[in-house]
């Protein structure tokens, strides 16, 4: 008893094969060779050569950015007189973040001071209000005037004449410095854009360039929006928005020397062939408060046309890994086995409908006897499958 | 010999197929074929209608967002006076980043100056001395006050009194004007919120409206308070968290005007059954600094109270594309044929399990005698499987 | 005829097995339990242990961070005499951001106007001039002066001798508090890193501390800057950057206590083994305008460098969900009826090219007749497989 118990189990490690019919039919053959060639190839060229399924991978790479502008513009108006604008005027917010702004076009409404005044023509049929507080009774400038509201708000109320040149169109050779530190933080890899190889000097002299200078890590913004297909002085003129990609596509089996970012640039509010004019453009107020020598309140309030740069950082790496091999090549070795079981089904589906549209008009035609019955039809399919 | 080995490569194009053995179980032939409908389903409904199989999928969406609010506010109290409150006040920071907070309530310390004064009492109690530099000395201001300390720093010292009606309550109607564009890198596809067919008129009277005005760019912030099931009048006393969500889900097989975005708002500081007061609420303080007819630096500090709105951008779009459409067929004709494969083996797992649990009652009381060895048991279980 | 058919779609559901021949090859067998011993332990260890398979998995976090920093500095030099900083002052921006930056050191320029003064020696040989508009003449200070560039900017020019002890030393006192909301929209599940468990008497005494003190939302900054392996005093000299990573990890078929916040600290800025000075550091200027009793605008031009803290909320949610369960259950059952046939398909190249290795050797030395023909050869492997 206990023997023919340990010979069943030890049975169990028999491996059973099964006994084939070889239908000698060289079609379904070559198109059985071919599944599992299609297959091989996808599991050779697609998973491991494209895909580097013998990697482990990670998207979620931390990441650190830090920007900073050079560069100093005059304007020269005037009513305000000379203008000097530095970084510390021109970039904003100045703390050198990942999405910053730079004015490039400016309107200025000095000394503003709290008290009545006639709000702009312009705007009166707004739904709100803009400058104050709409007071029930109305100024007549003049007898032909419709009536101009009076408000009580920051007078003199700003006037809406945008300038049609930029004011800043120096600022097409200002320079942005971008240093971005990433880190992927399963396989504890940190890398700077500013490669350790660069000296001081060099970063005092370069200017980044697809082609000549890849890793230069410094931007003339000129260059930038013409990389975008548009052209610096007409989109300052009303400001806009451009994306700068850096891209960290790394394979860290290969040399620390080899990762390195890829940058990108596009202008993210407006396309090339649109004609939607009401959504181009970016501006925003701002103001600057002061105190008179008697301590009342007085302010100029800027109207700020610019671009906003918006650097995106994407990235991934991989690494070789013995756990996504083995499911890699498992699954395919699964997948590659399934084919010879698909193979028989789709066979059989194929023949059958042959078969059975072959039968029926066969059927129609001569036969009403009986024992023409389904066996003949398994029989024949059976030959195949 | 050469003739023998060509008739070799020329077998191994011959396809074999199984000699079956129909064992009909008309049980075990129903379940099969319920799990071959099973997998069939499984891969047109869900692979391919439901998740799209046939689509080539971009998740890496590229966002810009520009806000802009609307709106004037007055506040007028005995100690500061009347007060105009613009966008260029009201919105921090002012240039129109996806995350901006706006002022609800606010509480004004005016003319601080560097100085010796009490810290306020309520404070005291503290780790951090909150205003100045603590003094050895302390001050007594009555016979029974417990002493407080004198501190150096910036006088008189903020009292901790927030207003409990919110100071611009009004803000309610202010509206925002959310202008986001997309990019769909993969597929070169860009778009924005504010449609190509939207004319400035519209822009200037529409309000969002799920229902009337789903892509109108422009919301009430009352409306979007209200939406994330709160009530703003409630909100603006201590501040609070909100989250836009916007989010472009795209079929760009079909027309280009499909690819809208939806909008949903969820307020992020509090879960509405949360009883934790510790947690919600938003303030912080900023200073103004003035200089005198004598240049010496004073300042007026502000505590502020408001909503955070933190536009959230999320995006997928798919289009068809051969290679996915090709893997999922292939996987899913691999999972079809597998469950043959599999309903083999469970179909042998369960008899055997039940024959060997028949057979162990049936040996337990009958036999002793070798002869009843594991192979009869295996040619049992061979009929079935 | 017609019943005929019937029984033909009746014998559809027969249930075909294959009728094996048992090839009592132990190696083979044991090599293929092997095989099938590794599928389940693939599919019961790695699928549904550590993957949790049979979840339905959201790594959609929807994350609001606000901090709001604690502690006052004073600073004292001969020449600006006594400041005060608080929070108001040394977090740029104000507003609590979950991007936000601290000053632990700066250079102050004070009084700057408006009109003509020489640039500073050091910088002359840049691309840009910093300071202003340069001019054709030049001063030549001395007679071994080599001539330094006139400038029409704001004057004095600010030197560039960083203080080489962080004048805000002390700031490795002050506090962060961060207040960090997350949902799961799928789950609709809601969660504070300030546990709703936690009173306000805690909240006032409690510093995080990994061990002590795990849930505790407020961090001491020299101890942040520890854990990442530096110096705070060091660090505080040239400013630096550091992540603060927030990993919710749920597993939301357990009880909602469960769900809580892991903090990790990061330097961004630059790896412990770098000697890449060129890199490491963040500075940045921004002035602050008045007007003088004559309404004309002087400034003070500030470069500060400070830490910038970067909060990063990294989260993934996981509750049973049936769709994701039987999808695993039915790929692994496909899987694991793969390797049957995957171990046929296997054990045959195996042993063909062991044959063939073989039986090639046999050919060349002994046989040149006809008769050992490939049949042979299929023969033997048809005992195998």
């Amino acid at each position: 008893m206990a023997q023919s118990w340990g010979s069943f189990f030890y049975s169990l490690l028999d491996y059973k094969t099964e006994k084939f019919m070889i239908a000698k039919n060289k079609k379904v053959g070559v198109i059985f060779r071919l599944f599992q060639l299609g297959v091989i190839g996808y599991l050779i060229g697609w998973v491991f050569l494209w895909k580097k399924g013998y990697q482990e991978r990670e998207e979620a790479i931390q990441s650190s950015v830090f920007t900073k502008l050079k560069g100093v513009a005059f304007t020269n108006s005037t009513d305000l007189g000379i203008q000097v604008w530095g970084a510390e005027d021109y970039v904003i917010p100045s703390q050198g973040d990942r999405v910053f702004f730079i004015v490039t076009n400016y309107l200025e409404t000095p000394n503003q001071r709290l008290g009545f005044c006639a709000e702009v023509n312009t705007r009166k049929m707004q739904k709100v209000i803009l400058h104050g507080h709409k007071l029930n009774r109305s100024l007549k400038l003049s007898s032909t005037d419709t009536g101009t509201c009076e408000i009580h708000g920051w007078c003199p109320v700003e006037h809406s004449h945008t300038p049609s040149k930029p004011l800043l169109g120096k600022s097409e050779n200002f320079t942005i410095y971008i240093k971005n530190f990433i880190r992927f933080p399963k396989f504890d890899f940190s890398k700077s854009n500013v490669l350790s190889t660069t000296n001081k000097t060099y970063l005092k002299t370069c200017y980044y360039n697809k082609d000549h200078n890849p890793y230069c890590p410094i931007f003339r913004i000129g260059d930038v929006v013409h990389w975008t297909g548009h052209n610096f002085q007409e989109m300052a003129v009303k400001g806009g928005s451009i994306g700068v990609v850096i891209n960290w596509s790394c394979d860290l089996d290969k040399d620390y020397s080899k990762c390195n970012p890829e940058y990108s640039f596009t202008r993210l509010d407006a396309s090339k062939d649109s004609t939607n004019s009401v959504t181009s453009g970016y501006n925003f107020r701002f103001a600057r408060y002061y105190r008179d020598a008697d301590e009342r309140t007085y302010r100029s309030l800027y109207k700020v046309y610019g671009i906003r740069f918006d650097i995106m950082v994407n990235g991934q790496a991989g690494k070789f890994n013995i756990i996504p091999t083995v499911v890699n090549i498992g699954s395919g070795l699964a997948l590659l086995g399934a084919v010879s079981v698909t193979c028989q089904l789709t066979v059989k589906l194929l023949l059958f409908f042959l078969l059975a549209s072959y039968f029926f008009l066969f059927f129609v035609s001569h036969f009403t006897a009986n024992h023409f019955s389904s066996h003949f039809l398994r029989e024949k399919l059976g030959l195949f499958c």
